[in-house]
């Protein structure tokens, strides 16, 4: 009997190469992260603050109530619950989200359609429906073009076991901003918009440089990191590019209940500009087969805990192998009969879904904290978006940039000077492959209000400190 | 704009290969199944009888109180519960699991040692966990032996997005049972055994006609279809060959909590044969990299809309990949609080955990099922073999065969017959790759005492008719 294989056999009996490939996609910023003590106003006073993963923790007043009423509105366990579901989610639950969709996207019966409810699928997060989404409509090996700066999990989300390469799609060259002009000031938000020149140069380039083909455009939006939504001609263009090109678009409208500027945000929902009236009797939204939205609870709602995620499509040659493919990631009954609750009930005396009031609430709290951050940021003149939408401000450190090293090791010792000196943790724009350096997230709700005045209290002295 | 792809784009633009190939990996015996009219007391009383998919619908006055109980045992929806939690699971969650499962599998302290929190995985469902344990195991293309017959639905779990193939082991001409025999009567338990003989034998098959190198065997333990558990000296010579030929050894007890004929069955988990006693100030229990557990709530609880599945392995390089690619199907952090809660409740005043009574009175339960039922086939003469574990029993149903056709065809035949003109839906060993035509799989427990009464009526009625 041998237990122990040598070093040799490792990588061939002991685990996939895969496993080892896996582990290798997550963001690697978080490894220095995890080695610094984190802030806690009693045993660490001069800790980090997380700045950096974006969750809103301003709505446990809110939230706990609800969900406490939620979880507890029916009389007993529902006796259906118990066994095996339609693998793609409960059809109660499916036209609860119909209907709340709708409302949040902003279709209108008579000019977009309505929802077709068996294009919906429930699945164990939004990570999860859109791995299953990419694994339907591309081969291992094939390309998922995402437009930079990126969410850095979608590396992992999509490469880990679906086997599908980011291809990255720089937008600034094709338009007017020039970085390499000596009075060129921080991007403006236009110089992150898509357009044909940067979608035909990036599958080019993917093509004739590297082998791969992509087959996916998956763009997030509202958009994360840079806190800001697409303007409706952006998303008519990029809907006409990938339907002349036939490679599907994937719409991450995960924020779309956190546009908070909605004076100047111009959201418009990728469905909704896809959109092509259809006849009164028929369902759908004549998206035709290349146009696709994930959507989750997970920020909306800062529900991460609950991995409920929302896959919709009205393109029939994948709706089967959905459907199953999904039964590797069903919600359990249990969650779905709440958030069936919860997208349902109505209070009184107003006859307003909850879903609405609660997000309006959540609007405006979020609203709160970026004016401050922003006027904080004014004040000690430091370039940024002004952000519209989800939980976060796009910031341009660059003048802090060391000026040894190439644009990776600079932006890393401002990382890590921020990080390890300030007590401040952003995410760096590295990690999300943004086309300059010296750029941070900042997620402004994912710290108690004392936290947050500690970080702007942190950021001053920094640009006091840097700047003397 | 154009939408429409023509015929011959199809393939390419529209979806993947890989998603219709997930399709046709689904069981087909069900689609005759759909066609026919289900069996309703009132509206369809000649409808067919659904006693082919494995759920035991005899628990519902039990599990609805405790359910619902368990899911409003806290005061208030715990606010840690709404944001991200360990891939893996919560620690208290895992800890109760880890209580669970040691006393489940028998594990004495002394002499196993103890099971590591840590290399627990709580994912959504039984197959989640096994897929994600088989990706960190083994490459695309890469080969699973399973021992004949086995749950049809393993092809899937394990093809669709792993890209695993299905390496089936079989064991009949490797024991002393002669099929060939003329004077051969229905096969004994032995013939369905594992051995070094039969393993070797698949494992080259395998390799040299079908070019796919196996590196992982999978058993179904207690025996899913057959209803019985393999030997404690099987499962022994079963680890070896695993550890001798470095292939990972993945041990789905997901009946280990339905074996109801204690005083016949001898189970004795696999954790439990292949523990080496570890030195006791540390956990686990020296399984080695090569011994992995699967298990769910599914089966013994009969809580397959819960999604819970639960993968154990001590194999350190794949732990950090696991607890990652758990991220694409987690549970929720609401259902895992549910879980936990019943894992932990203990009914005073004997201070026993619910979970063992529950089982204890699931398992009297089954075993009257199954006497009635075996009455009922020792009545009629039908071979079968001695249920002792799981919701099943397997019956030979060969002398029923028409004579024309290949084995497939003839099987199909009686399988419709019993279906179309009997009401009696049975699962078909053929769908489960049995190497001998004309065996069932009747899940004794996925009917109301009526309908089970029923079923049995009919089968003396069929049985009458074809041998009068």
């Amino acid at each position: 009997m041998n237990m122990e294989a040598t070093d040799d056999e490792k990588s061939t009996t002991l685990s996939s190469s895969r496993a080892g490939r896996a582990v290798t996609l997550l963001p690697t910023y978080l490894t220095d992260a995890r080695a610094v003590q984190k802030y806690c106003r009693s045993t660490a006073p001069e800790g980090a603050l997380q700045l950096s993963v974006a969750e809103n923790q301003m709505l446990e007043d809110l939230l706990v109530p609800a969900l406490t009423k939620f979880s507890s509105s029916r009389d007993s366990f529902p006796a259906d619950a118990i066994y095996y579901q339609p693998t793609h989610g409960r059809e109660p639950l499916r036209n609860a989200l119909t209907n709340y969709l709708e409302g949040l996207l902003d279709l209108d019966k008579d000019a977009n359609g309505t929802l077709d409810p068996e294009g919906i699928v429930v699945g164990a997060g939004c990570n999860a429906v859109l791995e299953n989404l990419c694994v339907s409509l591309a081969e291992p090996g094939q390309g998922v073009m995402i437009p930079l700066p990126y969410y850095a999990a979608f590396e992992f989300d999509l490469g880990s076991r679906a086997g599908l390469e980011v291809v990255p799609v720089p937008t600034m060259e094709h338009s007017s901003y020039d970085s390499n002009s000596s009075s060129s000031s921080s991007p403006p938000p236009e110089a992150y918009y898509l357009s044909r020149a940067a979608l035909d140069a990036a599958k080019q380039t993917s093509i004739e440089e590297n082998g791969i083909e992509p087959r996916i455009l998956l763009i997030s939006h509202p958009q994360n990191p840079l806190g800001i939504c697409y303007p409706p001609h952006v998303i008519e263009e990029t809907i006409e590019w990938c339907r002349d090109n036939k490679i599907h678009l994937i719409s991450d409208e995960i924020y779309a209940g956190s546009v908070y500027q909605k004076d100047t945000a111009d959201f418009s929902s990728t469905l909704k500009v896809a959109s092509s009236s259809p006849s009164p009797d028929e369902t759908g939204l004549g998206l035709g087969p290349y146009v696709h939205l994930v959507y989750a609870l997970s920020k909306d709602f800062a529900l991460s805990g609950l991995r409920v995620g929302v896959m919709y499509s009205e393109n029939q040659e994948i709706r089967l192998p959905l459907q199953k493919l999904n039964d590797l990631c069903s919600v359990s009954s249990h969650t779905q009969n709440l958030v069936e609750d919860m997208m349902k009930e109505v209070s009184p005396p107003s006859s307003v879904h909850w879903t609405q009031g609660f997000l309006e609430e959540n609007q405006r709290r979020i609203r709160e904290r970026k004016d401050a951050w922003q006027s904080c940021l004014k004040e000690l003149e430091i370039p940024h978006l002004d952000a519209t939408a989800g939980l976060f401000c796009w910031m341009d450190f660059s003048e802090f940039l060391p000026e040894e090293g190439t644009p990776s090791e600079r932006e890393r010792a401002l990382y890590l000077e921020l990080l390890q000196e300030h007590g401040l943790l952003f995410t760096p724009g590295d990690s999300m492959k943004n086309e300059l350096p010296g750029f941070f997230r900042c997620v402004f709700t994912a710290a108690s209000d004392h936290e947050f005045e500690l970080g702007m209290e942190r950021l001053r002295k920094y640009v006091k400190e840097k700047r003397a």
